[in-house]
């Protein structure tokens, strides 16, 4: 009996054809990636925002040195375990934005809090104390960010009454704890489709926040940072006043939820860099198989979408995609309208041959990265890196 | 820069109580999964129809050893990469129930060829000749399936004509590879809600599979084995006298999208085996937040049950499952209708306390196994065993 699970070897190597990807496989357009970061950071830093990228979306260490070398403060992360893995690859900032109460969690955080600059969320008084004894017994400094719900109604605290207690408890647990600031995230507002409606949702995130913040001021706490913003809204923290901080972390990657927004005005537009690499296993009348499925690619937030002119996915089972004929593209390519009976497109959009590689572009760019182990870096037609993912246990 | 990815420790330990494990965190009952395989065996061997499980629903070596030893004949899987692990693992006997193509995923499969019986599908010509060609440079056996689409409309020959072309093909590729039979199942009949339904549409497939057979045996050509059936299905198969061995993997573990079908008259019902293990990280006036989210669960076949009475699931994201009282049951329990203001069910079922343990029960289970690393096998309050699970790479 095989007492460990492992990794197999990566699907690539530098130097490879794009054709010769073992599939299925994740593969990252570096030109996309490398503009989209550049475009980002400039972005950030013409309105004097810290960029802290956040590492859920990637879990990937290469991309997150990246990121901090091209003027990211740090990395964002939701788990003690991203922040292991980002830590042991040589990030030295990193705000784990989330709750954290479980104590074996609390113990192992205060242990990397003496090797890196640590900071986390809270939105519970237990949580407090039980992570200042944690850092009171490892000889630990943690920095605190209170979590206020500005609008998601999922973690954070309600009240100003609320935040205001949460961090006179931090503040009285000096000098394991040292109350930073605050966390502001407003996820719900990610995907709100109009750019209207998301620029007021932060707008008012923003005026929740400042509240929150003078407040804390008035009472004599600290309140450095204001920490929030997401890919989809990152324009309006930024033009804020209010936010220091923001966290996007697809922007990198992008999605097809992402690009389903309507652009804002202000923010740079960002491409589409990553993608699920799989080939045709079966090509029948009408329709292909692509050898990739459920565990290749996440959709939870709709199917993936083919780069393949003509064509389109008809549905993702666990090791099975199912591609077809789009019709609608069939049509406007074939204003002939000729009378063969087979499918539209097939005049003008050929059938993917058994072995062909196909590209697919997420819906939801954090899962999918997730079911992979490695990030097949490309640069035009050529494999240019392999990058490590973290482990599947980095959730815990 | 660290040169690989890596699997980290498990989350418990032999002997832990269930309140130690580390969540988010896979849990089996092997009460329930004891049960469930006991009670498929027994089901195939009264009606002489063999079982092969399906190993995609699990991934997990241990549990594949347990169903060979409750007298499976052997495993199927759906990748090179799956064979592969479970070769590695001691399964001698091992039907990749799908097509490869791929001339380097076919030279792997030549080489496991040489260790283990194998055998796979084919659906095109071109496939049987790149499998003999890989087979005879590594001087390996191979038996074949020739894949009957009885209606899904995924991979498959879809007619009699095109089936005795691939057997001839097969058949005249000897002694590189060997006729075995037909592949006969139907995904798509898998979650059709009606059992007569079901019943009717495996009706028809076996029709399909026994003209099939009748039609290579009169041309002279072998058809020994008739392969399919899955959990939603099996017991029609094992009833039509032309299915010879049948396929289920679901059965074992078992997920909410098998059990809102009608129950079959005949098959036995399966226990609720796997589930996922979280903590509460966050409780919030009318909700509570999980410490799991999309890359602990797959909502592919929508949200996980929760078991915490008077609780429901409001919501999955990467990293959080937002719990809320279940309104319905909380009027259920209620009847007094009493009028205080807050949340009904609170008044009949308590709030989650931070850090309390929650099990969900998943709409999926074979995408959900995919996101850990180890099966936790839990007997009453205890761990008893830490299984590893195949890696992530496993679908190449």
């Amino acid at each position: 009996m095989s007492s460990s699970s492992s990794v197999l070897a990566p699907p690539a190597a530098p130097g490879d054809p794009l054709t010769r990807i073992d599939t299925p496989a994740l593969v990252l357009d570096l030109d996309a990636f490398e503009a989209n970061v550049a475009a980002l950071h400039a972005h950030a830093a013409a309105r004097g925002v810290r960029v802290r990228a956040h590492g859920k979306a990637h879990r990937c260490p290469e991309i997150a040195r990246r990121q901090v070398a091209a003027g990211a403060v740090g990395i964002c992360c939701q788990k003690v375990g991203e922040a292991e893995g980002f830590a042991a690859a040589g990030i030295a900032d990193i705000l784990i934005s989330n709750e954290i109460v479980d104590p074996a969690k609390l113990d192992r955080l205060a242990q990397l809090a003496r090797r890196v600059r640590l900071a986390v969320c809270v939105d519970h008084p237990g949580a407090v104390a039980a992570l200042a004894r944690a850092c009171t017994r490892a000889d630990a400094r943690v920095d605190v960010l209170i979590e206020l719900d500005v609008g998601q109604g999922r973690c954070g605290a309600s009240t100003i009454d609320e935040v205001v207690a949460l961090a006179r408890a931090v503040a009285a647990s000096a000098p394991a704890l040292r109350l930073r600031g605050l966390q502001a995230y407003h996820g719900g507002a990610q995907h709100l489709r109009a750019a209207q409606t998301r620029s007021q949702v932060i707008a008012a995130a923003a005026r929740q926040a400042a509240l929150a913040r003078d407040t804390l001021r008035s009472a004599g706490l600290d309140c450095r940072e204001v920490s929030g913003g997401g890919t989809g809204t990152f324009a309006y923290e930024t033009a804020s006043g209010v936010y220091t901080e923001i966290q996007p972390g697809s922007y990198a990657l992008m999605d097809l939820d992402y690009r389903a927004n309507e652009p804002d005005a202000t923010a740079p537009a960002m491409r589409q860099a990553i993608g699920v690499m799989m080939s045709v296993m079966s090509v029948r009348a009408g329709h292909a198989v692509l050898d990739g499925g459920l565990k290749a690619v996440s959709v939870d937030s709709g199917s993936p979408a083919l780069r393949l002119p003509g064509w389109r996915v008809r549905g993702v089972s666990d090791e099975h995609t199912v591609i077809e004929p789009d019709a609608a593209a069939g049509e406007a390519s074939a204003p002939d309208g000729g009378g063969a009976g087979g499918p539209p497109v097939l005049r003008s959009a050929p059938a993917p041959k058994p072995g062909q590689r196909c590209v697919l572009d997420p819906g939801h760019c954090d899962p999918t990265v997730n079911l992979h182990d490695w990030v097949i870096a490309c640069r035009g037609e050529r494999v240019e890196a392999v990058w490590p993912v973290l482990p599947r246990g980095a959730s815990r």
